[in-house]
């Protein structure tokens, strides 16, 4: 389903590059390539995903419109697809949502309909009923066989990216919500290059990930605390995605809010790449988190950069 | 040249990729299409010409040693060229460039001279009088032919990856400073791509290269003012690169030091990548100035991204 997938992104989905720093392999003890999904379209790899799942649709069925909620990547990603298949998107997103995610939803074409979150209103109850009010197929975020194909197509690139490189072995970390992302390259790397081992990275408060790896169920995350990794706070693994990850991942990494931001500066000054909060926590965990990392390489995920110009600049003062 | 320097180049400059996003396009009114120099090593195109000029020595009399002078970037590739072939390099800056440009020239191994420019101290003849006396080569920033056939590969791309697209004719907008970049990227598409045009960009009060091209003999700049474009404060075109620019290049484009601060936000907001000032001018070109480009589609060279993080938050503050 990945390679099916990849062949009809190819020539809609950027293959992004392989990025790196003397200075970051410098912090990290090691050499450290950071794959930049904030470059692909709509800022995030969100848009593999969409891509992937709008286009597998009956063509009768897709042009009655698709719905998705998000808390914005995933709604760039699906209302993008959608726009360029000519069918309608229905986006529900929280009322708080990043500024920039709600207004780039909308430029590119969809309707977007917003819920309070501390009304404790569910968004899969707001889009399952909407989408059979409307006769819309539901684009689920990461529990979704095509959706988990499309995101594993930056597996494929990753692995024919980093042999290219003469590296055989080393850990991909990746910034982990649902587990779409990360089961789906998870799979491509199985596939393509087992000596590379998937291992989610998840914001401190939002662990659910790495505390399902460990006890080998789905955990979920009884905080109600708030992130500023908005990308990647779920509840809970996904019921397709947990097994896959649990069989394939190796052990995953939490890092904290502050850890996040210092990364995105220094991607900033390195790299020259903007990422998001939960964009750049698997670059915090490659740079903060040595002693865990095994090998002389290490991939890096970084998977958004749909942040707003306030947020980027609290994360440009924590350069010294 | 440019060829034999693509291939002593391969596998080492990264060949960066074209960028895009619809509302980019919305903003010009044509298919914008942005190769993202900022991305390569040294966060600017710098590295190509100095890596390209470093490798083309003899092995002896690179073995003594290189020197550049330079506001920063040029300083960086020559820097990381010559610490790949393990030899010395001196560079001598002014002593207030920017801060992120004097550090990263020292992490690369290099020795910094400092000079104040205030004092009017002549960077040429300072660099010119310490090669002589410790036997190092002079890599001059822009008038020198390694160092434009090394630029040029970035035209090769550019040639190869838009006719990938289907595209046969676009201008090529430029940030231009000595005209080493734009001569060199105006002679690999007058041999590959023969539809596009290169067109250089300056800011305001620097526009040397666009006045030359008017009276077709080389004009200098007589202000002594700043531009926050400290990567293309150029005093006037080169005398070798000036002819090929002359013979090759539609008009030249001025914009504001504003409009390269708002075009820098917009390469934030929708493409994810940092730019400088000087890096960003062709962007604000391509965006501020619709009706003195043709066509449907134009090709943007986004310079470097070599800024300080106050700058940088400054931009981020155009963005309402």
């Amino acid at each position: 389903m990945i390679r099916a997938a990849a062949r009809r992104l190819s020539g809609r989905v950027r293959h992004t590059p392989l990025l790196s720093s003397p200075v970051l392999d410098q912090i990290a003890g090691r050499r450290v390539l950071v794959k930049p999904e904030c470059l692909q379209h709509t800022g995030s790899f969100k848009y593999r995903g969409g891509l992937s799942a709008v286009s597998a649709l009956p063509d009768t069925v897709r042009a009655r419109g698709v719905l998705a909620y998000s808390s914005g990547n995933h709604a760039q990603g699906v209302a993008r697809a959608a726009a360029e298949h000519g069918v309608p998107a229905v986006i529900v997103m929280p009322c708080d949502a990043p500024a920039l995610k709600l207004a780039n939803t909308r430029a590119l074409g969809a309707e977007v309909i917003t819920y309070d979150r501390p009304g404790g209103e569910n968004r899969e109850a707001i889009g399952e009923a909407l989408a059979e009010e409307r006769g819309l197929t539901l684009i689920r975020p990461y529990d979704a066989p095509e959706v988990i194909a499309g995101q594993g197509t930056a597996g494929l690139e990753i692995a024919a990216d980093v042999a290219a490189l003469g590296i055989e072995t080393a850990d991909v970390l990746i910034c982990c919500g649902g587990g779409g992302l990360t089961s789906g390259v998870a799979l491509a790397l199985e596939a393509e290059a087992p000596g590379l081992r998937a291992r989610p990275v998840e914001p401190e408060g939002f662990d659910d990930v790495v505390r399902s790896l460990v006890s080998h169920r789905i955990e979920r995350n009884e905080s109600r605390a708030r992130s500023i990794c908005d990308a990647i706070e779920t509840p809970a693994p996904g019921e397709l995605t947990f097994p896959i990850m649990d069989r394939l991942c190796g052990p995953g990494l939490t890092v904290t809010d502050d850890e996040a931001l210092a990364a995105m500066a220094l991607a900033f000054r390195d790299l020259k790449i903007v990422l998001e909060p939960g964009g750049a926590v698997s670059l915090a965990a490659a740079l903060g988190r040595p002693d865990a990392i095994p090998g002389d390489a290490v991939v890096v995920l970084a998977s958004g950069g749909n942040v707003d110009p306030a947020l980027f600049a609290r994360a440009l003062g924590t350069l010294t």
